[in-house]
């Protein structure tokens, strides 16, 4: 039986890498890899550095180019699926072409494969096609969202309360949410905090966290959201890319004013 | 200047660790630990394996007994407050008392720093205090979360949607979220999921996530809480203590029905 495994690979710190990660790399046959476009060359930069450092045994690296998105399509969901079709296609006929019936592939995911990335999606239903059979792995890594709350030296949740998780669309459509207090966009590529009228907001914003080119600002939302916006422009056009991601946090008091 | 690093040691796998986090124990002089009660004997094992294997410099480890929490006190939040308190005194000898002015302390905390732990916001109001100076390092770790998910090869998000982490005395408190269709549930006691009337919820369930005891049970909520609470008591009685963690997910058709 042909085994997948899906290792996380953390968000930008070669040493993010966790020993699991690193033992799973080594058991991999053969690597599979999508072009991701504008990130591409320090995505395969660092990959390149982790394969060079970490993996001993003979492998192989199947490079597949990634299916365009309709990033202006209207309806969103929708053509997130189309292009999820697309890939799917292209996993099923690598795994079948490139991988031994007991062989092992490895796809090393930014961040953790748990959190917005669609690997494990793809690999599920190219498995309920059933024209292909294997086993799934999944290796945790440290997301984008940890390396933020460890740059800022955060704690995401507050004292027995809950925190929410969502993207930069959702919030862009339906503002901060009126139960929560703390909540973590990621994928917000069109400011979606600068839009919110609230006034008592702080904001923990970071960019490319964990690696080199890591930048960080935070104080109040409103105060500091034009900051934001010229730190993420520079450096968007600067690297070709951006990859961020925030806290906004509503300022309530905790029991006995701890901070 | 002191720097205390609070590190992150990942869920129950030893192998969890980071390689961010191997070469943070590597510059620590003082590791500060403190008695976990009944769960004490294999967390100071597996603490005390990662020392072993990991750090090659000599160091020391000083050890504190943990104020005992009043668990059933009724206002929670003032109990956690009270407790973390007496930590707060705890930890600011322990740093004054045993670390050169130039030291660097550790602590190694389950999971991540920044999901339900204390230990940052305990280092904060230390900090604040103004008696001993010192730096703060957070080093993230791989959650019990992120063990949940790679373990039942979850992902916890849904295409562009939103997620939410609470815990189960807010799950009992005010029933499955209106406005969410996932919540990941942490510190749950009282088997909060048994309690919900909701007919649509799937449970994705574990304990000890990521360790050689892991135990996970999933399937529709109804018809699985009653073996999740078997099953939970019998390995709480088996170990004397027992760390759970679970996703609800609401039943509702993906885009174009992808599961």
């Amino acid at each position: 039986m042909r085994t997948i495994q899906v290792i996380g690979i953390g968000s930008g710190d070669p040493d993010h890498l966790t020993l699991q990660a690193v033992a799973a790399m080594n058991r991999v046959d053969v690597f599979f890899t999508i072009d991701k476009g504008a990130a591409k060359t320090d995505l395969s930069a660092l990959r390149t550095e982790l394969l060079a450092r970490h993996v001993t045994r003979p492998h192989r690296i199947v490079e597949a180019p990634d299916p365009r998105r309709d990033r202006a399509a209207e309806a969103y969901e929708a053509a997130v699926v189309d292009w999820q079709d697309r890939r799917e296609a292209l996993y099923e006929r690598m795994i079948a072409d490139e991988l031994d019936d007991d062989g092992c592939g490895g796809f090393l995911v930014w961040g953790d494969p748990a959190l917005y990335d669609g690997t494990l999606r793809i690999l599920d239903r190219i498995a309920a096609r059933g024209e292909v059979a294997f086993d799934v792995v999944s290796i945790p890594g440290i997301s984008s969202v940890q390396a933020l709350a460890a740059a800022h030296r955060l704690i995401l949740n507050r004292i027995g309360r809950a925190f929410t998780v969502t993207t930069g669309r959702r919030l862009a459509e339906g503002g901060f949410p009126a139960d929560a207090d703390d909540v973590v966009v990621m994928l917000d590529a069109r400011h979606a905090y600068a839009g919110l009228p609230d006034t008592d907001l702080d904001i923990y914003w970071g960019a490319y966290v964990g690696s080199a080119d890591e930048v960080l600002v935070r104080g109040d939302l409103q105060q500091v959201k034009d900051e934001i916006r010229r730190v993420w422009t520079r450096e968007r056009d600067r690297k070709g890319w951006i990859m961020d991601t925030y806290l906004l946090r509503r300022r309530v008091p905790e029991p006995d004013g701890a901070a």
